[in-house]
C-alpha cells in the first residue's frame, strides 16, 4: 500500500535541535538532497522517544558520545518515500517505511562477517555527531528503509527500532520454545523483550520491575509472571522469582535491560547450569559482579548492542502477524511543536512510549 | 600395549588421608570390590597435584564443599586395569589408562543433554564427601578410564586430567585457525590452555601471569608473545598486551585462568568487539566488572568448569600426536610416602607439576 | 494429578504379538517384575499406531530389522505407573506418564554427547528383537517416562510420541521465529511438523501433500497454505509453491515427512540459498537427488532420526499450552481386542491416528 | 613490504581473451581508470589457472552460465597496487595483494547476513558476462585486495584462491581438533582441503582418489592416508577406508572435492553418524544418491560455494604461519604469451597448479 505520494517542495524540514544540555530549539533546515543514487528522501511520519533522547537532551552526552555542536535529536521513526535514487529498484515514492538509524560501512571485518551493529565506522542518527530523524525530510540507503505491509501503520511503524532492539536482545539469548526467561526492567524495551520471547515460544516469561504499575501492564502485555524487586540481597530476589515462577533449577535465560547493579547481580543467581544471561540495559561502567556463579554454572552471556541483520525484518513480522502488539505501548501521539513536553513526560516517567508527529502531519 | 597384569591380592590399597586441614595420614584401607558389572578395577600408577588438592589440604574446604570425615585427597591419575565387570567390553585387564574422576548420573537433563559435567549428582574424587584417587586401587564406571596409546606414558596419563580442563576451557573459548588468543595465567592450566589454543589452530598465542619465569617457560612451551602484567590499570595492562602482540582491535578470544580481579578485568578491555571470553579459574565469589565493555561491544562470554564429553579423549589425542607435549610440565616423580612434601612443594610454587607414584609403584 | 493406583494383581499382562507377517495374536505374557531399582511399571493406557508398526505387521521387517521370533507390537504410548523403583524419586504411583519406548546405553560416545537417539546399542520398542507397547504391563527407566500436567489427558499422551518425532525435525531444520517452512506430506507427522514450526515462530507454512483431503485438514490445523502436488518435474512444483506462499527467493526451511523421491527432489529446488532441508520421512534407500542445486544452494541438509534429549519435555509443554492440538489427529479409540482392525484402518488410510486402549481400560 | 610502485602509464594492459569455445585471443584492452573512491588498480602479477577456466574455454559455457561476447579468462591472481580511491586508507601503491575476484552487492539479504558469497548479484571476475584477471591491469574495492605479509610471495599470493575455496569447505564441514577428515579427490582443492583440515587440527586425514601419483604426492604433502579408489560398490569403498585409516565407525567428516557420483555416494556411506558431509566438488545436476544412509544416520550435510567472510584472511594466514605450504603445489610458471599452452598443460592433467605471469612481468 502506498500512501499518496508528498513532494519535496511541499514539505517543511522543521527539525528538533538539541543545542546544549535542556537547550533545545526548532529550526527550518535545509532540504537533503539525494547525491546517492543508492538512497531515498523519506518524509518523517512519527517519531518514538527513547531514553537515550532524553539522556542526551538533559546530559548533553552519553559515555563518550558528547554533543559539541547542535544535533537534531530522535531516531524511532516512520516515514514516507519521496523521491528513490536511480538505482533503487525494491522502493517507490509514496511507501511507508520503518527507518533503521544506523548505517554501516559495509566494509569491515563486523560489516562482512554478518554483524554490522559492530561496525567502527557506524553513522548513526542522534549519536553526536550525526543528526537525528525528529526532522520533516530524511535521506537514508534504501535497504535501511524498510516496507510496512499494508496492515501495519506508520505509528506502529515508529515503534519497529525499539522492538527491533528487543529482537536483537532475544536473539543473543538464544531463547528456544518451551524455555523460561526473565526479563528483567519492564520499560519500553523490557516488556517488548517479553513479548519477543513469548514470540519465540518461551512459555514461562517473568517480568522484574521496581514499580507495580508496569509490572500490571507487562501481565496484560505479554508476561506470564511479574516480580516486584524488593530491597534484598540479589540471592534472595532471585530466590523468590525462581519459587513464583516454578522454576527451581533456574531461568532458561535472563535478559536485564535495566543496568542496574542489582538486577544484573540477580540476573546471575537466577540463571539455571548452563542457562543464558544477555545485558542489554545500559548504565555504570563497572559493578560488583557475582563471577564465581557464573562461572561454575558455564552461563553463556552476551551483550546486546542496537541490532544486525535480519532485526527489522523480523520487528515488523512480529507486528504484521499479531505476535507483538506494539500499539498498546503507545501512551498518545503529540504534534511536532509539542515535542519538548514530549521528552517532558518521558523524563518525568509518565508515559511507556510518547510519539512526536513529523513537521509535515496534520495537526491534531 | 597392556602392561603385565597386576593383581589385586598383591596390591597395596594405602592411601593418602586428609583427617584435616595441615593433618595428613597415611592409612591402608579396605581394598575395593567390583559389585558392579560395569565398573573396573584400576592400580593407581601416577597422581599430579591440583590447587584444589592444596586449598582442601590447608584449607579444609573449598566454598561450600566442607571436609567433615577424613577424605582421601587426590584426582590426576594414570592406572592400570586389574579387574574388569561382566558387562565391560572395551577395557580388559593391564590396559593402562588415564582416569576422569567424576562420574555423573546419566540420568538428569544436564547428562541426558550432552553437559554432564553440570550433573547435579556429580560424584567428584578428592571432593567432600568422595575420596580422592591417591590411593591403591580405585574402582571407576568403565567409560570413564581411557585407555592410553602405546605411545603415551603412564606418567603423560597422570596429566590429562588437567589438560582436558583446558582443552574444555578452549572449546568453551570457541578458538578458531587463525585466531588471537590471550590466556590469563601461566601455572599449569593456563599453559595448557595456550598449548591447546595452539592445537586449535591459534596464531597469535600471549601468556600473561605477574611472574616473569613463568612467561619463560611459556614462550618455550607454546606461547608466541608474553606479557608481564604490571600494576597498573585493567585497560592499560590490555592496552599493553595488544601493542605487544599486534591486535589492535583486540584479542578473539581471551581465557582468564587465575581468577584474580585485575586479570579478569583487564580481559574485558582485551577482547575484541564480538570476540570470546572464558572464565576458567576460580577466586573471589565477586568482583569489580567492567559490564558496560562486556555489553558494548557484545563479547560472548562463558563460563568453563571442569570437562565434558569428549575432552578427554581430545586431550589423549592432542599428547598422542605430540600437539601438547605435557612431559615438560612434570618436574618430578616422588614415592607415595612422599606425598605431603610434594603438596608442600606445589604449595610454595617451587614446581610447575610434581606426580605422586602409587603405592604399589617401584621405589625411586 | 495422580490418577487412582492400579495394583499389578488386578492387571492383565495381554499383549498384542507379531508372529509373523499378516499373522497377529493376543496373548497373556507373564507381568515384568522391576529387577532394577531405577526402572518403574506402568499399566499402559492407550497406544498409538504408527506406519512402522503397520509395516512390521505386513511385511515382518524394516530395511535390516527382521522380526524372526513373535514381537510385541506398538510404541506409542501412554501409561500410568503401578510401581517404583527403590531409587526412583521422580515418579511414584499412580502418576499419569508418557512413554518414551527407547532407551540407549548411556554410555556410548553419542549417549555421552547427547544424542542418545544415535545409540548403536539403543532398545527400542517393537524394533526386533524387542517388544512392544500393545501390552497390559511396561516397564521402562524411570527417566524415560514423563510425567503428564494435570491438563493433558492420557489419550494426548499417547500422541506425545509422534509429537516428538515432529519436534525433533522441527529442531533439525533450526526454524526461527518470522521464517517460511513448507513440510512435504501431510500425515501425522508432517501435520505435527507444521504445528510445531508454527510453535517455533515461523509465520509462513505450507504442507504440501498428494492428498486433497490431508491438506484441507492441514488448512484448518496449523497450514497457513496447502499445495497438491501436481504430477510435473519438481522444479515446477517448486516454482508453483514458491507462488502461492509469496516466497520467491525459495523456503527458510523445508522438511520432509514423505521419504517420497519426487517430494525429496522438489524439497531441494524449493529451499532458498543458505536455507535448510531435513529429511525425516523413509523411503528407498537411493534416490535420485539434484545434487548441485543442493551444493550450489550452500543448503545446509539433516537427516532426523527419532528423538533425543528435551524432545518429549517439549513435546508435552507444547500441548500443555495448547501449541499443538493433539487431539484433533485422534480419529478414535477402539478397545484393546480390536487393535487388528485398528491396524486396517490404518493401513487403509481412513484414519489420521487411532488410539487402542490398553487391555486394562474399561470397554467402550 | 610495498615493492617499487609500478606506473600505470608505463604498464600493458594486455588481456587473454576467450572469443568462443577454443578460440583464444591475445588484445591489448583500455586501462581501466578509478571512478570509484573506494576502489584500487592492480598490475597483475601472477595467475593460476582453475578448472572453470578450462571449462569455458574448452566448452564456453558452465551450466546456465554461457559465454555470449568474448571474455578475459582467469581469477585466481595476485598483484600489486597501483593507485588507490581518494577514500582508500588500508592500502597504498606498491603493496602486493592477493584478489579476491567475486564482488558481491553488500546491500541484500545474504550479504548483510554475513553470506556474501550467496549474493545473486554478484559480479565474479570470468564468470560471464563479466572479465577476468588474465589482464594487466585490474580494478576492485579495496576490501577485496588483501595485503600479502612481507614473508609470502606473488607466486604464493596467486595460490591463495584455491586456498580460500578449501577453507570454505573446510569451515563448512566443521572440522575440529582430534577428528578424522575423508577428502575425496586429491586434485589442487582436494590437496588444500586436505592440508586445512590438519591445520584446523584433525589429526586422521585421507585422501581419495583414482590416479595414484596424486595419491603419492598428498602423502607428502598433508594426508596421514591414502586410498585409491577402486570400481566396486560405494559401501565396499567406503568399508575400505575404514579399515585403511582405523575408524570403524566412520569418519567425523567426509568432504567431496571431485562432484563424481560414485565418490559422493561413498562418502555417506563413510560418514559415521551424526557426521558431517561438505560437496565442494561439481558435476552432474542430478545423481543417485544414498538418502536413506544421510538420514539415519543423522548427518549434517552442506553444500560449499565459493569463499565468504574472513576466508581470503585465514588463507593468507595460514601460507605466513607455514601450516600450509602452497608452493608445493605449484609446478610452473609460464611467461604471459605462453598462456595457451598452461591451459593445455591444465587440460591434459599433466599438472598440478600451473601459473600464468602477468604481461608487465619480466620475461623467463
Amino acid at each position: 500500500m502506498a500512501a499518496a505520494v508528498p513532494k519535496k517542495e511541499d514539505l517543511s524540514n522543521l527539525s528538533f535541535v538539541l543545542n546544549k544540555p535542556n537547550d533545545v530549539v526548532f529550526e527550518e533546515r535545509p532540504k537533503p538532497s539525494l547525491s546517492d543514487p543508492t538512497r531515498v528522501l523519506v518524509a518523517v511520519n512519527y517519531t518514538g522517544i527513547c531514553g537515550s533522547d532524553v539522556h542526551y537532551w538533559v546530559h548533553g552526552a552519553i559515555g563518550h558520545f558528547v554533543v559539541k555542536d547542535p544535533m537534531v535529536l530522535g531516531h524511532e521513526s516512520s516515514g514516507t518515500v519521496v523521491e528513490v535514487g536511480a538505482l533503487v529498484k525494491d522502493l517507490r515514492p509514496g511507501d511507508r517505511v520503518a527507518l533503521e538509524p544506523g548505517y554501516p560501512c559495509r566494509r569491515c571485518a563486523a560489516c562482512r562477517a554478518g554483524k554490522y551493529n559492530l561496525c567502527p565506522d557506524m553513522v548513526f542518527a542522534a549519536t553526536p555527531p550525526y543528526h537525528g530523524t525528529l526532522t520533516g525530510l530524511w535521506t537514508a540507503p534504501s535497504d535501511f528503509c524498510y516496507r510496512l505491509p499494508d496492515s501495519v501503520s506508520l505509528e506502529e511503524g515508529a515503534l519497529i527500532e525499539p522492538l527491533a532492539v528487543a529482537v536483537h536482545m532475544v536473539k543473543q539469548a538464544d531463547v528456544r520454545p518451551g524455555q523460561s526467561v526473565v526479563v528483567m526492567g519492564a520499560g519500553p524495551v523490557g516488556l517488548l523483550c517479553a513479548a519477543v520471547a513469548r514470540a519465540y515460544g518461551a512459555t514461562t516469561i517473568v517480568s522484574v520491575d521496581i514499580v507495580q504499575s508496569k509490572l500490571d501492564f507487562a501481565r496484560g502485555f505479554c508476561s506470564t509472571h511479574a516480580y516486584l524487586s524488593q530491597r534484598v540481597a540479589p540471592e534472595d530476589n532471585a530466590a523468590a522469582i525462581k519459587e513464583l515462577a516454578g522454576i527451581p533449577a533456574g531461568a532458561d535465560a535472563v535478559i536485564d535491560a535495566t543496568g542496574a547493579e542489582p538486577s544484573i547481580q540477580a540476573s546471575l543467581h537466577l540463571v539455571r547450569m548452563g542457562g543464558t544471561y544477555v545485558q542489554g540495559g545500559m548504565g555504570k561502567s563497572d559493578i560488583n559482579f557475582p563471577i564465581m556463579a557464573f562461572c561454575l554454572k558455564e552461563v553463556t552471556a552476551r551483550g546486546s548492542f542496537r541490532y544486525g541483520p535480519g532485526d527489522y525484518e523480523l520487528a515488523i513480522e512480529l507486528v504484521r502477524t499479531g505476535k507483538v502488539d506494539v500499539k498498546k505501548l503507545v501512551s498518545g501521539v503529540v504534534n511536532f511543536e509539542n515535542a519538548e513536553e514530549a521528552f517532558q513526560k518521558v523524563k518525568g516517567g509518565e508515559v511507556i512510549k510518547i510519539l512526536i508527529a513529523g513537521p509535515n502531519e496534520k495537526k491534531r
